[in-house]
């Protein structure tokens, strides 16, 4: 309830600071006898690693995760996962003129209000380097899931303006192009239209798609635990994102029951399935067997080289320029952190719904 | 976490299906002293309670609150306040033709299979109706949030595609039409819209908008129970809502930091203000000062007396045909809905952040 | 948290006052299909009703429990289950003249200074009459442990300083003697005792032992939620309970390995046992396959006849006699609260220990 | 709720094996500004440290703690307090002759029922050495109490049979012997039963004492979160307890209430005072102003070098001789761990006791 951790059964525990010695995840609840290595875990953080395109912060950092409990003989044990980054290129005089400075769109103002005390090196705790511990998490969660046949797959939607299109999507391209982009096109004309961004000092937002494929129905509690609710929340955990929604989304709310309802249909092998999923996967609050589809805005990254009008701690109006190194789009590198939020707010929510029924409580019971 | 509780200090538990015996609900963890009596609450009760108007179900429940515990002489004890509404109007008979039946855009399908058995009278626990015990709860949130200088203003902004005008906007309309929408021009064209639907027997949607003044910079938790994030579970847990975003939501999307970013100013008496709200309040997880700003998606009423193509629990392909009484939209009754879980979820925040600097938990305990 | 909840996934929250309209419980997370009727749980609340013997208070209430949701033709269906009895003889006017006294041993001062006000009718929140919604909710969890092939036997072990003994231990006596003692010799040597204490006006406590068997090995969770510090939390929560043992208890201290030591060893079905039990079926936090044995001591009924010096609200110095009805000695009737207890708390862990191998969460997933 | 994590605003989380990298505990909740240094925490450390005296296992260990984040020049921040603690001298091939044998009072058996997978080096998760963990985050705990006016002190009450006197009682004799006993006389005779212990290869335990001074009134949540039921569950998460009493404890079922009873006074500066304190400072689970007591009792020592017949995984009955550096007797180490969790659970209570007046609320709200 602090605020860092999320998860009731699959519990994820996040701490650290952009400059500190170390940031890292505790996974306590991690069913025991899942494959996990540190390779494993390094292709999540290299998807949002800094430094890999022009796109992204200049800082070099390798971000080499190590695992330093809960795993024995390449094997989860059941036991807290401790998982490590350790600071390296952290170069705390650059931030020494923000130091008093309530930077435009960032934590700081609400940080101060808050705690009266606050990190100011490179944002500190509120920093975006906090996601790479939900990537560490979030690889293990999809490790897990892959284990029950469920498949996530998140990709850029837009970037600016600049949608991908339905008939040019082409999953393949999606690992192809440093904007995670599944159309070609798209990725061409944002990449032009990042130039400019980058040229005026600006910057800028976009939408990431996530589709979950493999879930049974049912998932999700009731009433306040829905499962939308809950990915919404630890969707909306990721600092920029603004909006989120589910299949037909805000449009929706222009949109006639007999357009917007699924139909439900008995297949030839009397498999319950939908004719539309306009609902995105869960009706109800209950995963409904057709894949999960959910979008989430993400806001233009606040550090930006042009100069801000805003106050200081002193309450003296002042002109800010950030002169560090920020992403000019962030979306690109909040893929993979979507994708493991997504990630372990699911694989929480299968595992406190598994006990539902009598009689597989009786079997679960049994095969203890 | 089985999912019929919200909150983690004010903590409200609710209970009941629509054709039972009674809803209630348990607010666990009110501070003691806030004055309370039914009359208050059953205000609220009423500004969602079926019958009202032609868009509403004919469903003729007077939706009387009463309170069994938790108030003593008019005031809260501190103690769980246990408040309850009897079903009155419930004729199951009309239910017993969709027994069998997966209604498109209802929980029938996945509750069936969580749990194997389903009170399938009027919807049991999934029903619409189950959100009466969110606004009684709600109530005593908005008098608790009262007494801290706090108000929440929630209305329609939308109904199928037809929008409130911001030039058009006036705030004495919204209790003024049964739509609760802010805007004359808007209302009328609303009503219109609404008799077609009605004359075909489909349904509408429509976005409801929420603004919350006074709220303290500094409330919300860092990383994972970011304020938004908790706002946003709360709010996609009432069943209809597809999307949910904040200040400038989904269209952030598309703007540059140069356009998004709030600068902050000092005003003359060195106050500390925003320039502009494209937060809508909440900057970094946290409240920033300004009006806590956003918006939700509602779909259309799933129930319509159009002919639906669906499935049955034997896995046939059928035709339903619901005859019951059902809302051609939900939107204005889903409004104090909003702004019960609103005010459930920042009164727990406010709760949960009271003691995030030493200094203040050193007075607080003094003064205990 | 705020404390009217115990559980998290078989989550309990009561709610209620001694001179209210009513008492309830509500059970949100009990499996579906799980057999329960209202007599079913009224054999429980029997065991504790008021006005049973003459060591029991006189008051003269039903105690009849109803059940307003969660069951389904006589069957669970995974909904929160609210059960409640109504409040009938309460005489607001025998409290009066205790309204601003701080009462010795009672809950009175805390409570005034914890919430500023306090419902002072018969102990209002603090009662002993709270716990009977824990036995409502305790009845449903023996329900769901029987078809675990889990029992659970309750018992008086001594009161005032008599103790059952391990050579007449006869567990038939139990139901038999309005003491619920498993021995016909200390049932008879405790009336005597207790004829002495109520002659004097005053009153006596206990000792209450529990065993639980056909547990399986594994249950609970290392390190902070061992099943021992679970069932531990839930028994001390009762309100007269003044120390918990299991096994040896407070003995082992005493001990030296080489006695205390349960070693196991494999019997000819190549079953893993113990050969002896000091640990009371729970080692290193985790169930160890033998029976769970507890025992709890129960302090004195705090409300006695005799003249006692305490304090006003006023900071008054006074003598108080409370003339109202008590039980000069709670023990029997506290036995099926503690076994209540014990079955909410073993239940809850049971459910959340499910999910503890990957092979598990794989079955129980595909069975869903 | 997977088990490693206590706590609900001030919640620590622990993670580590005894034979991995490293162990160590996140704060997640503490409030900011409270003072900490790594000295300060090492001072705690050293009160656990193994090596320090003959009664102690000879595993050679700095146990020196380091702070990796949550900690901004020598303060808290209220974000994530990390700590860690690196393993050394760990020699696994010790354990080797133990990997397959289910040691007698371990918790080898459950856990291998449990997880299917077991970290056997040293006992990997359930070995005693993840209490250092739990020093750490009692420190910090202890901190924050401090600055409220809360003291702690916590002594060795028996080793064997061999009990402190009440007349010979000396606090300042607690930290000038290597058992922490407060009784020169009850250390040396104690000390001579250990030194037989020791010879004939056995082990010893104990009861440890816990007196916490300067705790208000009304601290604790009523029903089920009562401040007695916290601090057991808190106590007895540590491996060796067996039984945990407050007050006259296990004692209290054989008194009367008219002894019982602790009568409340108004003292001449008209402060309510207690004549007695049979209670042990918390009366219906809140606290009453008086010194909070308790006692826990610490099983021997499981590991032993004499010869125990136990059974291994393949259900052969086997004999066990355990060789590896043991503890005669865990209860002079204990006694720091006892008071970590003991300032852990409190301060998590005063944490969560802080809204419960509408007043104090508004008091709070308004100095944010």
């Amino acid at each position: 309830m602090p605020g860092s951790s999320y998860g009731e059964i699959f519990k994820v525990t996040t701490w650290g600071e952009s400059h500190g010695k170390a940031l890292g995840a505790v996974i306590d609840g991690c069913p025991a006898g899942i494959p996990i290595t540190e390779e494993h875990i390094q292709k999540f953080m290299d998807r949002r690693k800094p430094g890999a395109s022009r796109y992204a912060t200049k800082r070099a950092e390798a971000d080499k995760i190590e695992i330093y409990s809960g795993v024995f003989e390449s094997l989860t044990t059941g036991c807290p996962i401790m998982m490590a980054v350790k600071n390296e290129d952290h170069i705390s005089a650059n931030y020494d003129n923000i130091k008093s400075v309530y930077r435009p769109a960032h934590a700081d103002y609400g940080f101060s209000k808050k705690f009266g005390i606050r990190d100011y090196r490179g944002g500190g705790r509120s920093s975006g380097r906090e996601t790479l511990c939900r990537v560490a998490a979030g690889a293990v969660a999809v490790k897990a899931l892959e284990q029950l046949g469920i498949k996530i797959l998140t990709y850029t939607k837009s970037i600016g303006g600049i949608f991908v299109s339905e008939e040019n999507f082409d999953e393949a391209q999606i690992n192809k192009n440093e904007l995670y982009m599944p159309d070609d096109n798209a990725y061409k004309k944002a990449t032009s239209y990042l130039d400019g961004v980058i040229s005026r000092g600006d910057s800028a937002g976009g939408i990431i798609e996530c589709v979950i494929k493999g879930v049974k129905p049912g998932i999700g509690q009731p009433v306040f635990d829905k499962l939308d609710a809950c990915i919404s929340h630890a969707v909306f955990s990721i600092g920029a994102v603004k909006g989120v929604e589910f299949g037909a989304g805000m449009a929706s709310a222009s949109m006639n029951a007999s357009k917007f309802n699924d139909g439900f249909y008995a297949d030839e092998d009397k498999n319950i399935r939908k004719r539309t999923n306009n609902s995105g996967g869960i009706t109800g609050g209950l995963s409904d067997g057709a894949d999960i589809v959910f979008r989430a805005a993400v806001k233009p990254t606040p550090s930006i080289s042009l100069a801000q009008q805003t106050a200081d701690t002193l309450s003296n109006n002042v002109t800010v320029n950030i002169t560090g190194r920020h992403d000019p789009v962030i979306v690109p590198r909040a893929v993979v952190v979507v994708e493991a939020m997504a990630a372990i707010a699911l694989l929480d929510m299968i595992l406190i719904s598994l006990p539902s029924k009598a009689e597989n409580l009786k079997r679960a019971y049994e095969n203890l």
